[in-house]
């Protein structure tokens, strides 16, 4: 355990938010002593709640964080907030973008805003958020607020590490049908209808409405549908109520909890296997003979593949 | 070795698409004896070229992958096109998006497409990808090209798989700096400057050209740039001429080709030890004690993982 880790763990408990951005970074990038220092702080966290914000591109996201953000401040809430951001190679600068967008708030006192790239996580995306909000949960944060735009796997699983989710749609643009084909019906705990001055709002509201009515029988709980207009700040003080009781009867489902718990431990453990595999037979000699013979078609990959499982697996 | 698989791939011998396109989707979801079927085909294949296609969403990739395609069959070529596809959860339907865009060759003689969404891929959209390639090599596919809007780090490693990429640029957007920011040139054998009769076309070239200079040290070979109008068809013969000449002198980089082989292999590897210990220890009686010791902060969920691995690697 290197003295860098240790001062920042230090810092990090006398508040120095410096410290905590630079923890991150060395989590992020798994710079040696990572592991023994998530170790460390692992038992300061689980005081958070985590909150997942996800919707369609352009339905008012980053301003209904912004403004939800403004309004857990005014109840004295510490917040952290982790934009997750689908990075394209064309254009490297949606993180100052999302910086930029987040303006509003991340100057504000009690405020830590962490963009996150869908890109380059080393060990994958969900991991690395779990990393983050564990370590602003250690910070003292008592919200987390996970924006995130929706769009691919590794987001849907970000997601689904949040205690609760709110999905914000926006009038006219059909979100009501496809989010239920899209399955995001069963990782939503609250619907948004942003925009709601425009014109389709009560239909977009009706439309989800009957559609969560046809899958009672799957869902057993009420999924609470709020119209927000999140320029002017209306119906947020509503979304504040409807996530606090969210989270207070979420926070019963033990299971869920557990369930949760069972998956992060399969993931690091599936993700720390293939790490360990692909670093042993990356170096390793023997491959370059199978190399050989798979490129000139004598031996295929596949059966190559399932023999070395097995002479490497218990 | 069930009948069914064997039906299929006589079918396919024949030179049916419709097996083809069933024996894809049967391995795209794994079911038992995939992975017979792509050793016993995998001795078939390595006689087409693959070529990526990559770009900013807009930049035309789809109108000058049909373009590419008609002057391909021109040549006599036997064309397969895998169109990959970003979806978001919010709009499921942009594999149907991409049909309807790609129906200017999709009913063509000759031509084969199969759409792949970057969601849902069991085992991870290269390897999927690099399946569906495999199947249409043995199916007899002279030529596939491989479309993506290049959004995401599971893109990049199916692009990676390519014997040559083709990256798609278009005036006015600042893709010159950007393409070179985020690493593509890395991965660009030749450069597409479409919309070319727009203006700041010339400029674009220059950039590109600028940087390319710069970057010569690290690139032994030179990176043509076409310009092109994909709508009327222009440049696009240029392109192919390009393209033929970049194939035959990547077929003579044999370490490009082996390394390409060894990240096969290490893949296919890592995804199959992570989904043997996976499905193991999700069923594992000892997990949920695991599980009850992390919920209650007794435990961390990473010295867990470490020792899980050590008891179960060789």
């Amino acid at each position: 355990m290197k003295k860098e880790w240790e001062t920042l763990i230090n810092e990090i408990r006398k508040g120095s938010v410096y410290a905590l951005a630079q923890l991150i970074t060395k989590v992020e990038n798994r710079d040696q002593g990572w592991l023994e220092t998530m170790q460390i702080i692992y038992p300061e966290t689980g005081k958070a709640s985590v909150i997942g914000i996800t919707g369609s591109p352009g339905a008012g996201k980053s301003t209904l964080t912004d403004r939800l953000t403004h309004k857990l401040l005014e109840k004295g809430l510490s917040v952290g907030i982790i934009a997750i951001d689908p990075t394209s190679p064309f254009s490297g600068g949606a993180i100052l973008g999302d910086r930029l967008r987040m303006k509003g708030v991340s100057n504000t006192e009690g405020v830590f805003v962490r963009s996150m790239a869908t890109r380059g996580a080393l060990g994958g995306l969900s991991l690395a958020a779990r990393d983050v909000v564990k370590i602003m949960d250690a910070f003292g944060k008592e919200i987390i607020l996970i924006e995130t735009v929706g769009v691919g796997q590794d987001e849907v699983e970000v997601i689904k590490t949040a205690d609760l989710t709110i999905v914000v749609c926006m009038p006219g643009t059909g979100d009501g049908i496809q989010a239920i084909k899209a399955g995001i019906m069963e990782i939503a705990d609250i619907f948004v209808v942003n925009k709601s001055d425009q014109e389709g709002a009560d239909r977009l509201v009706y439309d989800i409405q009957s559609m969560l009515d046809i899958a009672t029988g799957k869902f057993s709980k009420t999924i609470p549908i709020v119209k927000t207009v999140a320029t002017t700040g209306e119906g947020v003080e509503e979304l504040v109520t409807k996530l606090f009781q969210g989270l207070e009867s979420n926070k019963n489902e033990i299971a869920r909890q557990e369930a949760r718990v069972k998956e992060e431990i399969l993931s690091l453990l599936e993700k720390e296997v293939a790490r360990r595999i692909r670093v042993k037979w990356s170096q390793s000699g023997d491959i370059d003979s199978l190399v050989k013979q798979v490129f000139d078609r004598k031996r295929d990959p596949y059966s190559i593949v399932q023999e070395i499982v097995l002479s490497e697996l218990r």
